[in-house]
């Protein structure tokens, strides 16, 4: 949440004026997304949002990024839709940043979702996923089992600091994965990152999907082990399997899992806590004790991984074998 | 700019269930505002500003703000308008904090105002003082010559940190402001902090003024001369008189001042300037090194301090004798 560049209206005015999207009226920062600077922009044909592309985001992948949003909109997936320019470009630059310009989407994100939206989940993913099938850039995640050793030697000596024993889990747990990591299964684009912030809900109708820039292509089947440790979990930490059922079997009648794709949910969802704790952790140690922002807690990652690593096959999570 | 408090969409929408406005669409939280969490509302019925207001603003002082909005907005100055809720109040909670519906302005603040801005402020402050003359709440300065000893006090210590010489200006200054105050001026409902950032303009056209909690009781002149210290200044600290005249001569065109106003404008500037100078001073060596919120800069405010004590009347800024 945070507006990390400065944009006087002085500037921004210039570059609207290469766009058909009228004249500017306002704009507001917004506090929205943690890697990109926002703002929200009304002008004379309505409101939109102005991103400027801060440097956790490289350049080379932002027509990966914006691609990506064209295809699926033109598939009828509710995301930002980016606008094109005078020039035909969706790309532009701002205050020496790159910066593109994208719809505005209504909706909210839902901070306690029940079952219902978890089924609302699955079926969007699953229409996410069969709309990707054909998008023909492509973009390596750089955040998946290849990527997690660096993340661990990282802050491996400073893990202790966070929790006693997780150094012990993640080298642990580190080493299954990498040796046991499923090849083969059925990839294509994935959205990497589709916690609730991210999902725009209007009563209880999925409105929209929102921050495509961890997308990539990588295995189908890991993006649900993503949502079921983003979504289907309680604050007191156990997992819902009423959420979990309805999220998976939404996301089948849409798109069936193959019997291989059942069979590697429970290691899936291992390596997904095991991501989004590295990630975490390394950010919870680099963060300067008093900082304004506070950084998510790893902990919370470690039990999510502890109870998947005693899961015996993907019936416990609430889905039947295909 | 911050959102201080996080608002659930689950919590907003029960909320403004409570005003005649339509139905919650989307929102976002926004970094305006310095002192409050605010948050851009779309609803069938439009966009509106919620704010929260945080603990720097004393819920005793509300009425007084909302009521001056709502009374300046009748008399055709354009600001933000409180909205009543279905019980015809335009205080409400939300969030444990009190919480208020304004309607949405269209407008951007200029980094780098011209005259011709500096003309439109003028007449748009005399406006605005003219339109409060009726306002029947009264609100006390504390941040008038008698609240700046206590500030005073509390940094003087560590002003050196600052600038080597910094607790004799300020000490200096202050001894000859409360012997020479000036009393019996016209009164009435000031702006009190009508930065650049607090006012908006639709190309040269000023479209609105924003951010009235600061506003309080006080003498009118030295609206003009805190105005002065924030708009006539260039990036190199120099006085530009041409701003200043453009100022001065659109004000008093509008609400002419008199003789002895004119006279005491150069001990109210430099009154303005010592206030900004203590309330950066407390905020600059408040924040903890290294901290995410950059303080602004109270040096700046020194150096306009001692141009003010060069000036030999209100000549100097470019106002005629009236």
């Amino acid at each position: 949440m945070a507006v990390y560049t400065d944009v006087a209206a002085e500037d921004i005015s210039p570059f609207l004026a290469g766009y058909e999207i009228g004249e500017l009226l306002a704009y507001k920062g917004i506090a929205e997304g943690v890697e990109n600077s926002n703002f929200l922009v009304h002008t004379s044909r309505g409101y939109f949002i102005l991103t400027l592309y801060e440097r956790r985001v490289a350049e080379r992948d932002l027509p990966f990024f914006l691609g990506l949003m064209e295809h699926l909109a033109r598939r009828g997936i509710t995301c930002p839709q980016p606008v094109k320019n005078k020039a035909g470009n969706v790309l532009g630059r701002l205050a020496g940043k790159p910066a593109a310009i994208v719809t505005f989407l209504d909706g909210m994100w839902i901070r306690r979702p029940t079952a219902a939206h978890c089924a609302a989940l699955g079926t969007a993913l699953a229409h996410l996923h069969l709309a990707g099938r054909d998008f023909s850039l492509r973009r390596d995640n750089a955040l998946s089992v290849a990527g997690w050793r660096a993340l661990y030697e990282g802050c491996r000596e400073r893990a202790h600091k966070v929790e006693g024993n997780l150094e012990m889990l993640v080298a642990t747990e580190l080493e299954i994965l990498e040796r046991d990591w499923p090849h083969g299964l059925p990839q294509g684009v994935i959205h990497a990152d589709l916690f609730p912030d991210n999902v725009f809900f209007l009563g209880d109708k999925l409105s929209g999907l929102i921050d495509f820039y961890f997308a990539c292509t990588d295995t189908l089947v890991y993006d649900i082990a993503i949502c079921l440790n983003a979504w289907c979990f309680e604050a007191d930490h156990s997992y819902n399997v009423t959420k979990g059922r309805a999220l998976l079997a939404n996301y089948a009648k849409a798109r069936p899992l193959s019997h291989p794709e059942w069979e590697s949910l429970p290691l899936l969802a291992r390596g997904a806590a095991l991501r989004f704790l590295l990630t975490r952790l390394v950010d919870w140690l680099d963060v300067p004790p008093g900082a304004l922002v506070q950084p998510k807690d790893p902990r919370e990652y470690a039990r999510k991984l502890r109870f998947h690593q005693k899961v015996k096959s993907a019936r416990d999570y609430g889905l039947v074998e295909p």
